[in-house]
């Protein structure tokens, strides 16, 4: 991922303007505070979406899965939400730098108060990369907003799941990913959402480690039984990434 | 494995006698009807067990986990439920065919009535290789045995999940080796039973492949988060055992 230095004033002091898929797409960064990290990589890597359909991104930080599920896939309409107002305004600029404002729409808005928001059973797909952590503290703004953006300040692992539900045609598929050591909440929250496992892969940082990340994909009322892929290792043993996670690199962001 | 033609007065015609541990420990199996296979094996090297620790295995059919376990571990008495009288006089002979009549013991009966068999909350570790399959249909007697073997037909895993919170101590261990594919209805399974999944470990049969098995242990009572151990891999693209898998096989069972 290339930093500019830029005078685009579209770019705020206090952020920074970074390439994808080698500068066919860019995004705006704060320089410091919240940045989007591997697991929104995989993430974008893992979604299937067919020509047409709609996503829906549930805690869409600097938009960096509407951006580059825009540029990966065929979907119509990618709406994002985002509960901080500064984020929101951030990843709406990173949509025009883009010019992808009639495909990516970032409204503003908290998942607990979905249903005020957005109509029900709209959308094919939602997305979402959850706030792992219980909620801890943040005391200076950017470490306020990272906080936000990684715990579970503003809305529980079920409060997302609740909204994607809620926002999923029947059958519509539902994406995320989490981590790995909370997999009994992650299960046990997707049930109490009516939103059945279908397919899931592991993600560990090396062959011999221990699981790092889980990527789920569910269905909205989906049956019993799931799929689970070979897992996904990110790093050899002398550090440099794996061929298959380079080619996820290369595939969804280009150098990052 | 090497199945031996005996005349020894409790292995009766129909019955085969297997070496297990390279003739340490002998087995009696049905020639027809069901025999242990690769689960058992990878339940029985996943366990783990303290020295002196006693220990409950659910439906425990020809033996094969009690007797593994009294080989490879240092566990105090071994208890083995099985609900097939005919299996269960089978398991008794080989223990005593094994001299091990004063460290296992298998009894008679149904996890669905466990209350009325045994005192709740004396056990430290609980092994359960579950039947996988939703009932289906078995018409001739071996048929029949394989299919309560198998099939959900004396117990589902609920009540298997049950009859394991009921026998443990509280922050008792449980094992058990389920299909990767009805994941979810073992997590939710272990949640409704009261018991956390702690350590998992995925079984594929070939690195490209999806997951077969999963390997659990839960601690009744325990606290949230876990710990997902590498995958296993039980075959090389060749289809020979890879290194892991035929090192489990020594040490567990030896040349089967």
């Amino acid at each position: 991922m290339k930093t500019q230095e830029t005078e685009n004033p579209l770019v705020h002091e206090d952020e920074s303007l970074d390439d994808l898929l080698k500068g066919k797409l860019k995004i705006i960064q704060k320089k410091k505070g919240y940045r989007f990290s591997l697991d929104a990589i995989l993430l974008a890597h893992f979604v299937i979406v067919a020509p047409g359909e709609n996503v829906f991104d549930l805690g869409a930080g600097s938009a960096i899965i509407p951006l580059l599920l825009s540029a990966r896939t065929r979907a119509g309409k990618i709406t994002g939400l985002e509960v901080q107002d500064e984020m929101a305004d951030m990843a709406r600029r990173s949509v025009s730098l883009n010019h992808l404002d009639r495909r990516i729409e970032i409204i503003g808005g908290d998942v607990r108060r979905i249903q005020a928001i957005q109509d029900a059973a709209r959308y094919d797909v939602v997305t979402c990369n959850p706030p792992y952590r219980k909620p801890g503290s943040g005391r200076t703004n950017p470490e306020m907003q990272k906080a936000i953006a990684r715990h579970e300040l503003k809305g529980s692992l079920e409060d997302f799941m609740a909204a994607a539900s809620y926002l999923l045609k029947p059958l519509g598929r539902f994406y995320l990913i989490y981590k790995a050591r909370r997999m009994t909440g992650l299960f046990s929250a997707l049930r109490g959402a009516g939103i059945e496992a279908k397919r899931m892969r592991l993600v560990h940082s090396k062959a011999g480690s221990e699981g790092e990340f889980v990527l789920m994909e569910g269905i909205k009322g989906g049956g019993e039984e799931m799929k689970v892929l070979p897992a996904l290792i990110i790093y050899e043993r002398d550090g440099a990434y794996t061929p298959e996670m380079q080619g996820i690199f290369d595939e969804v962001a280009g150098d990052v």
